[in-house]
């Protein structure tokens, strides 16, 4: 939830950079209720928010009403979580729910394209499995392309930026066993670091891994 | 190109009607040079262009570098004329081209869905085949997701409101022959009609059959 002054250009920016940022619903100004789950409200069916105010995080709450104004636009993005059916019916290993943990998040060194004022390096998430598992689960997400869709890379952290696979940015770091692979997805925490990489006065976000949950049924955020 | 008081409105509109309004770029106010075309000007790089003035068409030319202005955002959508290569290559008929006529479009009785001001009913093109290719039509577009992807509908014409298939509102009429049905696929003069849905001061479009060809492949417009 942003600003209507900046909704054009924020939504330019996930128009420009779909695989991290697929546009579920976006809302006119003031709307709270999305179209793919009537009868919501976003000011309180989120399980958690982030407040950023001028781009800094001022708070974490369980409800905005009080804050949200006539001027917010609202922005839903489709989510990794999305296509982790899919992959369990395939017979895929999914590490951070074996584990019982948020999946690991890494901000990458591959910038996303700008629109306007926002700008961002690309945030990941990782599943590890062995190179078979890997290209099947390559075969599974490509149709997700609403839940950002196949890996953008396969193998070497340090290929794209990242340093310890063990520090995630965001969520918790998993086991990866030996003869597995890092498989990486775009994830939509970068449109958070977009929002946030231009002191707005106001924007407010899911906590990473408190998403809202829609309507839409997992078939429907796929192309085929 | 419309005024950017509207940008994201319209921007909205496309959004959420992906299937007519598949976003291929948009530009910042002012900017001519598109991303998917680095080089080209839109002023002056497509064929033809119409000029709507509140909603009126006024007329059709060829350069439109001294209406432009710096208030003016121009859009990129896709078109089913991508795809076109693809069913040839699996030996699917295009009727329009054998009879070397530009592809037949109607306006059809099904809603978009509207976004701010703007609203329209689906355009559609038409392409005739027989019920067997109609199959292989469809798995052969459906993964083009930028070039409107799959029919949205196939067979009876009157049931999404179209009443004679030899008169169409865009284009030319183009033989159907004994045992073949109508396929219907999603078209971008659909966002024509929603651009021109309001009287806005200034909007500037392709004229239809007059798109403008950019850089991409048509491999880049795919989903997988």
């Amino acid at each position: 939830m942003l600003p209507r002054d900046e909704a054009f250009n924020f939504l330019l920016f996930c128009v420009r950079n779909p695989q991290p940022c697929p546009i579920l619903d976006v809302l006119e100004p003031g709307q709270t209720e999305p179209t793919i789950a009537p009868g919501a409200d976003l000011r309180t069916d989120l399980p958690r928010y982030c407040i950023f105010k001028n781009g800094q995080l001022k708070e974490e709450v369980e409800d905005v009403t009080a804050i949200f104004n006539e001027n917010m636009v609202c922005f839903l993005l489709g989510c990794s979580f999305s296509f982790e059916n899919a992959m369990l019916a395939a017979g895929l290993p999914i590490r951070n729910i074996e584990e019982n943990k948020n999946v690991s998040m890494y901000i990458t060194r591959i910038p996303c394209k700008p629109a306007g004022p926002f700008s961002s390096m690309l945030v990941v998430t990782m599943r590890p499995m062995t190179p078979k598992q890997a290209i099947r689960a390559v075969q599974v997400t490509t149709r997700f392309h609403l839940a950002h869709g196949a890996p953008v890379h396969i193998g070497s952290p340090e290929a794209i930026g990242i340093k310890d696979l063990n520090r995630p940015e965001f969520g918790d770091p998993v086991t990866i066993r030996d003869g597995e692979i890092p498989l990486f997805w775009a994830c939509g925490v970068t449109s958070q670091l977009a929002a946030t990489s231009i002191p707005l006065p106001l924007v407010i976000t899911h906590a990473p891994g408190h998403m809202f949950v829609s309507d839409l049924r997992d078939e429907d955020l796929t192309v085929l």
